[in-house]
């Protein structure tokens, strides 16, 4: 079952956790065991699982990648000069895989699904299919 | 359903867009609703989902790449020498997971699946299971 | 079928191949044709598939994502002080798809899978899901 969902990020980088609101769709669709797939239809986005305790994980994660990946970099040759968005999408990839057990999303306790906007604020979506 | 495809690049890094085989092959079994599995079992290329419209983000993302994982390390071990391209490998991931709605791959209107070269030229296979 | 698996790792960074524990697995279960999850409920590891063959290519690879992912860094907030394990754990992702064929996994020839310690020495769990 495919559900598309959308958020309005605020920030240029932003990593923005769905978690409870992936957990409170699967409680109400009354779903027991299986998987979902949270999937970015994103090019400048992508979606991570991280720590979802310290925010200032978030804060130094951006901070690292934007490092790794510099926002202005004079080879680029890109139009829009987005390309480290699109490097740090590849990086952590378009897509999650999560498992359902007993109705829960089996996530590892300091585990959280995140939506990561490299180039916002700009409205997004994402999908979760089951 | 499993199915092997094959490829050949022509340079060491490149990315070659695979959407239109893969869609194709959809719509040649008539799948309607679904998903699909590319997985590379090469370990130097990879598959990742980016921009499917201005080719200059190829090319930047390439060089971006090779700028964080340099193909020359004086302090690597490995014999073959491309050490470089494991880790691209590694980065972008094996495999991409895609929806399937109404007979189409469900990707962003910019995204386009792509078969990432990092050790090339050379013939390569990818599968795709739906 | 969700499966719990638990290993020990004796170093901060650490990959170590999984392959043929989920192989005798998917034997033991007698699982013709399918695919498996395998999943790492942590946020300082990860699953990654990269070369089974030379013991060097695993030296490099934690060499070089420490080169581009440092351990210290002065700007890092997180008082845990393992945000660079944060980032190695996004780069190479929480899980990876693998097929089952005939038996067996439809690994390429030089691939394996391995459970990335980013954060050791510690106890820690995967999951495999068919």
């Amino acid at each position: 079952m495919l559900n598309k969902f959308s958020l309005k990020t605020n920030q240029r980088d932003q990593m923005i956790e769905v978690t409870q609101v992936i957990q409170d769709y699967i409680s109400k669709l009354n779903i027991h065991d299986g998987a979902v797939i949270v999937y970015c239809p994103h090019t400048t986005a992508g979606i991570t699982i991280n720590e979802n305790a310290d925010p200032d994980v978030k804060q130094d994660m951006i901070r690292r990648f934007d490092e790794v990946y510099p926002w202005h970099h004079k080879l680029d040759r890109h139009m829009e000069g987005n390309t480290a968005a699109h490097m740090k999408a590849s990086t952590v990839g378009a897509s999650q895989f999560c498992l359902i057990t007993e109705g829960r999303l089996l996530l590892g306790t300091w585990q959280g699904i995140y939506f990561c906007e490299f180039d916002g604020p700009r409205t997004r979506s994402y999908v979760k299919v089951f």
